[in-house]
Parts: C-alpha cells; structure tokens; sequence
C-alpha cells in the first residue's frame, strides 16, 4: 500500500479524531484565556512545580494510572522492536554510538544514553499502538519513558523516583499541549514531538534533581527543539518523532544540569515557544491546578492496532462474536451505522496487505467477527488474505447515518437462519469512559511480546512494571526486557 | 549586564536590522509567488540537484567565497573554544560520547561526530562573529561545516568534494530560508537553526552519496528538526542553535543513507515545514536558477565583533584615526548622524562589562578611534574600562538624522585644536558592497586565535584553509586546529 494510504489511518484517523469529538474538553476553562502579553512567569511556574513535586503527593489514581500508561508502552517498545524502522535506526547509529549504558527492548544492542532513549522511543511508536491523551491526541509515554528509563539505568532510580518523573512529565508535556491545541496541531505540528520534549527534558531534569532555575532552561532549551510535522505521517519519520523528542528533552536536561543557560521565559514570552508555534496559547492550562487535576488520568490505550475512528466497531463485532459464539459461516450479512469519517478514512474495501486493513472497516469488522480481536497479528499481511475474513469482509455494509457520534457504531448482524443480532456503541473499549481492564492490558502485552521475547521472560517483564513504585532500581525493567544475546 | 540588554544587540541588532534594509533582495523574484497548493516536487527538485552537482560546476568566484566563509567560520570556531558555553557543553556531553572520531577547534577533547559537530558549531556562534547572509540574517556556515568538517574527520574527503557539499549546504539553507523570510524570522524562529538543519543534511548526505530518494528523505527528517527560537538570543542557547542543527542534519543523512524513510514532500506539502513554520512562502526562492545564481556569493564577513548597526560607525572612525594618525586626546568631540535603530539597540552610554559594550555606540566609537580596531578584544572588559576609552566615549554624540540609512553614517570629529574631519560611509567594511579583503580575514583569524593557539599553529591552519581545494584530506584543517595535548 502507499504511505499516503496510510498516513490518511494513522494520522487523520488515529489523531485528529481525537480532540474534541472523542476526547472533550473536561479540564478546559470557560471564561477567555488572557492576552498572551499578560503571560509572565508561566514558565517558571511549571518548572518550579515540577522541581518541587513529590512522589508522596501523587493521588492513588495518579499513581496506578501512571503504572499502566508504562506497562501499555513497554509492550508497544517489545512489540516494534524488530520492525524495519528500529532495524535501520540501529545499524545507522552503531558506528556513533557511546558507551553501552542503556539497552534496547526485545533486542540485544546497547547504546549510550541519548541514543537508547532514541531507539526505545521509535520502536514503542511504530505500530502507532500506544497510549494517547485524547485531548490533545499527544501520545505521553514515548518521549518521557524513552528519556528517563534509559537514564535510570544509568543512574539507578527508584521505582518511586520514576513514578514520580514520569507523571511529571506527562503533566508538562500534555499541559504545553493542551495551550496550543488544536491550532498548533492543525497547523502542521506532530504535537506529540514537539510538546513531548518538554515531557522528556522535565522528567529526566527531575531525576537529575535540578535546580529551579536549571529546570527554566531545560525547558528552554527543549523549547529550541521541536519534532516532527504531520505530513511525515505514514513513514518512518513517525515513530522517529517520539524517539528524537526524547533524546532531545534529555539533551536539554543534560546540558541545564552542568549550567547551559536558556531564556527565562521561553514558553510565553514574545518570541517564545507557544508564540512561535502556535495561534492559541492559552496559558491557564499550564499553571492552573498544578498537583491538583493530573492529566495523566486522561491517558487512554489502544486495544485494536488501528485508528480511533473503527474501535466501536471493532468493538462491537467482538462482543456479539464472543456472546453469541460466532462462527464466520453463519454469518450473512453485517449493517453498520456510522459516522462520515469512518468511510472518509477507512473506506478501503480490498486491502492487499496488512497496512492497508488498517484503512479497511470492512477488513476490521470481518477479522474481529473471526478472530475474537484486532491487534497487530489482525492487521497482518497474513490476515488480509485470509480467504475466510476476506469472504466475510465483502458481507459487511456500512453507511453513513446522521445522529451516530465519532464514539458511537451500530451494529445489526444477519445470520444465515434469518436471525439478527443487534448491538450499539456508545463509548468503544479503551475510551476515557470505558478504560481498558487491566487484564486487557497484560493481554496486549502478550500479544505485542509473543514472537520477541519468551512468554516467561514476557511475564517478568509485565510483574515488574505492576510492580513498579515499589521496585528498588528502573532499571531492573529494561534488564529484563532484553532479548538475552 | 543582564540577558535581556544582550539579546537587544545580538538578537534585534545583528539580525533583525540586516534583511531589506542592509540586505536588499538583489534576486527576488517581482512576480506574484505562486500559490503554495500549487507546489509541487520542491522538496525532489532541490534534491536532484543537491546529488547531481559536481565541483567542476561551480563558478569560479563561489568556489573562492566558500574558501572565505570557511576561514572565516574556522577562525570564529577557534576563538570561541574556550568560552564558558563551550566548557559547560563539553563537560555535559562527554560521558555519553561515542568513539573519539572528531576533534574541536583549539581543544585537546574529541568526540563522536554528532556531538563534535554540534560543539564546533556551538563555539563558531558565541560571538556572534560568524558569516551572515543578509539576505535572511542565516549564519551559513555554523550548521554547515561543523556537520561536514566532523564527518571528513571520520571518513576522508578531498578538498574539492567539501567545498562542493559546502556551497550545496549554504544554497540549501539560504535557499529555503529565503522561501520563509522575513515572516519565519518575525514570527520568532531562529532562521541560522531552523534553515540550517537542512544545509547540514544535504551537506553531508553530499559527502555521503545519498540517492536521490534518500536526499528528499533526509530533507524531510531534517524538515522535523528545526532549532531555535529568538527569545533564546542573549543567552547560550544562541549558539546552541546552530550547533544542535549541525547535529540534526548529520543525523537526519545518516538514518537516511541506511532507509530510513520520511514524506516525499515535506518541504512543500498542506502540513509541510513551509506551511508549519511560516506564512510566507515562496518557493522559486528554492527551485530557480539552481546552479546559475549563488547564495553563497551574497554571504558577508564581521569586521567588527558586535551588531551590524554599529559597523558604519566603526568604519568612520577607524579611517579617520588611521589616514590622519589621531591620538585620543587630540579629540574634543565626535558628532555622530545615524539611523533611528543605533540609539534603539546600542544606546548604552556607560557599559561596564565587556559584553555591554557590544551595546553601546559610545564605546564602539571610541575604542576604534583609540584602538584602530573592534574586534572581540575591543568588547572586552579590560577594554570598556581603559580610562582613555571612557574619557572619548563620554564625547562621543550620536544624533538620529533623517536620511541616514542604516547602512550608512555620518561622522565629524572636532579636535582640540579647532580643526574638523569629516567621513560619510554608504556601506561599511564587511557589507556585500565592501566585502573584507582577503588580508583583513586573516587579520581577524590571527586575532581570533591569539590566546588559544600559538601563532605559528594558526598559520598553519589558514594556510590550509586557504589551500582548501587542493587538500587531498580535509581532516587535516581540523587535525591541525586542534590543541596540542
């Protein structure tokens, strides 16, 4: 298929779904933002929250919201650790590499820092499968996970530490996000690169405990250094984006830490960042509520490997499949009422390979009816040319009805005796309101490690990251992620 | 003095103050752009080009102008190795360096590519000394030769073949910076890193023999990494920018040389960089006349280490006190006609740090009349409290005129005897209308080495500097640039 087939899915259709028809808008303030001139101290203000916070204050639900968001993107880094991307990323970069401080996902290499951060930063990004902040449609972890895990294995962290950073982080990089979105997104900007080296440069200069004034620059100097545009969707240079976010973000905490100097203001002032990136900056959702409402809580994970825009009904098809017990045979015929952007961005009725079922309700709907699930292994080249889902596609009619959401689907299926089942969405699997179980979870782990790592090494793997505020050394996670040389 | 007084000179004075006015626009086109949606193959047709020149192509004079701005970015590069920017950089990033395959201007350190790449370019911008296309206020060579100095470190590269990637890279950065100017630059981006990443990927992807196709990729992947924002001026994170692009483009050729992939149109396209970064865009500015009009011959030289608004006035006063032998106390008075913007950014009329000097057209005046000179020595401390300055500064009468342009001056020194000298300057030494002689930039390249390198070292390397097309190894410039140990 063509990468500008699939840049339609994965960016149009993962992302700017998102924003405020799936995403809403809970946190954002109603009277008008102030005039960007009256913006003082708003970056200061951030770093000095972020230099102060402390893992004690963290709520419960921040905490074990934060524990899944690193669980769901270990699983994605397992999972894209052999693609095409991360095996080219890796062989242009051995030869510069620095000393083998920090290891790889699923494979056996090791690279200096900033160049680890990198690499675990693309791979966890390459099936376009892991957490997203619907609001912003940010994908958290990548930048910030990538940056201080490589870092924590170096400097050994506590599980708590890195708890504590990566909820900061995710913080700053979703706040920043959320002052300039949608514009900054409409515009062109990746947000996910550019607002996710703030979140990478403010949790690495957490664990390196900066000063104040040493986090104003940090946060400076990740302002100079924004990722990726929109138009790279469907290429490599996607997944790049999260991965150089993060190396730049630890970049920027690196050289803070040792007395690089930035501007003070670089977020609001004139000639700052939200100026200079953006048409909105709307500054109140960067310093208002600091250690009070926690982005964080807004992450939301994948459970089918596509676009937004086709999980209710994924969703759907799954449930009646597994109610019902299902088999491809009995069914005649699948209705779907849906919404406009699903046909405008996943018409495709015949995908050829596997990328290409990722733009294809029709294959999306005929692979969860046969397979009970929708993850990577569904959108394989394998799985498109299936004769069975490639039959049962051809049953599936969507049209496009008035009054049915972005969220929503309804779904009548046919049987061959004459029966109908019938079943509607309203909020699909792994949205805000219906979050995925944490037993969903470690089943995408599984899924996403199945090939990689050995289900035992696998299992380790997830017990650490459940397990991680009381862990002693971060490190021990990557360790145990490694595929064994 | 404070950060914000500095960002006035360097930021709005070096920079802002060179485009229409002291710049002119000698190749604009006079028809209306095209419409953006109209663009097509920019990205591919700069691409093709960049890959398909060869040496035997380039003009006489811009092989001889390139020759220049490498002397002149070596010279600037040396000078600033030991500045406390540098320093702070050197001691963050050596424990994540890579193999020694690169060493820096006038230090005995060495790192990977990418890292050394970034230090040169760092050191060639602290002050603010470097080349200047005023066309776009770019700083050509920074991002450029640091790139592709450090990659001829590693793997040798005649002198021939570095000049060539060294105009291809200033073309492509000019180029594409023109596309954007002046709305890229108002809007607040730093245009030296956000245009330069471009001229060091296709520099070095030059070097490295990209296709084609892997030439439009690592344009794309430097398109997601532009550097710097203006705010940052005044602060080190200025001469971050050029480095940091250094980086960007060396890494963007490097994934690009083993597959990795991005858009095929990232310059041109609906979310493009063009359309992300700016609202001007103007791409006959990169497609046109590629191979018959030069950039590079446009590119300027710093007689004077401050901000271009001062240059006239320095000009005047060393002419004067060298064609008629005056001595500081022979001076009663210094009248002064200037443009609006000298008293706006250097107005300072009692600076006591070295930097605040750069700031003050009293001082300036006074140091060239005492000292014949104005280089960095001149905007030292020692220098800004030399009595004998002082006492001439406070004489020094500076009055804005209509219909003094600001390339322009008009000096009349009344001495103590009475008598008059008179100097008007339409365009001061350094300006593309008075380009500094061959003589003058190795007057500035000894001035700029004295303290870091014995002198016989230095000749050494302007030497091979000036001999650049014959080199069989250009590594030698850099091996012979580096602190003995």
């Amino acid at each position: 298929m063509s990468r500008i087939d699939r840049r339609a899915l994965i960016g149009a259709a993962g992302l700017a779904l998102a924003g405020p028809t799936l995403g809403g808008s809970a946190h954002a303030a109603d009277a008008p933002a102030p005039k960007p001139a009256e913006a003082k101290d708003v970056t200061r203000t951030l770093a000095r929250w972020v230099v102060n916070a402390r893992f004690e204050d963290l709520p419960e639900a921040v905490r074990r919201e934060a524990t899944r968001t690193f669980l769901n993107w270990v699983g994605v880094a397992i999972g894209g650790s052999h693609h095409e991307t991360l095996d080219v990323a890796v062989s242009a970069l051995a030869p510069f590499s620095g000393p083998p401080q920090a290891g790889l996902f699923g494979r056996t290499e090791r690279f200096d820092i900033m160049n680890a951060a990198f690499l675990n930063g693309v791979s966890s990004h390459i099936f376009d499968y892991d957490d997203t902040h619907l609001k912003t449609v940010i994908h958290p972890a990548g930048p910030v996970a990538s940056a201080i895990l490589a870092y924590a294995e170096m400097h050994p962290v506590s599980g708590r530490d890195f708890l504590d950073a990566l909820v900061l982080g995710i913080e700053t990089e979703c706040r920043i996000g959320n002052a300039v979105y949608p514009n900054h997104y409409d515009v062109g900007w990746h947000i996910t690169g550019t607002a996710g080296v703030f979140g990478a440069a403010a949790a690495a200069g957490k664990l390196m405990g900066l000063t104040e004034q040493q986090m104003v620059f940090a946060l400076g100097l990740a302002a100079s250094q924004p990722v990726g545009l929109r138009e790279s969707f469907g290429s490599m240079n996607k997944s790049f984006n999260p991965g150089r976010a993060a190396t730049n973000g630890l970049f920027a905490a690196i050289l803070a830490a040792k007395g690089f100097t930035s501007s003070d203001g670089m977020l609001e002032a004139k000639r700052g960042w939200t100026n200079t990136v953006s048409t909105k900056q709307d500054y109140r959702e960067i310093t208002e509520g600091l250690g009070t409402r926690y982005e964080s809580l807004l992450n939301t994970y994948k459970p089918f490997a596509c676009g937004i825009v086709m999980h209710p009904a994924i969703d759907a098809a799954i449930q009646l499949r597994d109610e019902e017990h299902l088999k491809p045979e009995q069914i005649a015929r699948v209705d779907l009422k849906v919404h406009p952007l699903v046909l405008e961005l996943t018409g495709k009725t015949a995908p050829q390979a596997g990328l290409e079922g990722k733009f294809s309700i029709y294959h999306a709907v005929a692979v969860a009816l046969v397979e009970g699930a929708a993850g990577e292994k569904q959108f394989s080249d394998r799985a498109v040319r299936d004769p069975v889902v490639v039959a049962l596609r051809d049953k599936v009619v969507p049209v496009v009805t008035p009054g049915i959401a972005a969220a929503q689907v309804d779904m009548t299926v046919t049987l061959a005796d004459g029966r109908t089942l019938h079943r509607r969405i309203e909020h699909a699997i792994g949205s805000v309101e219906r979050p995925m179980s944490d037993a969903a979870l470690e089943r995408k782990f599984t899924d996403l490690a199945d090939g990689v790592l050995p289900a035992a090494q696998a299992r380790r793997v997830m017990s650490l990251c459940w397990s991680l505020d009381t862990l002693k050394d971060v490190g021990d996670v990557i360790r145990a992620g490694v595929a064994q040389a």
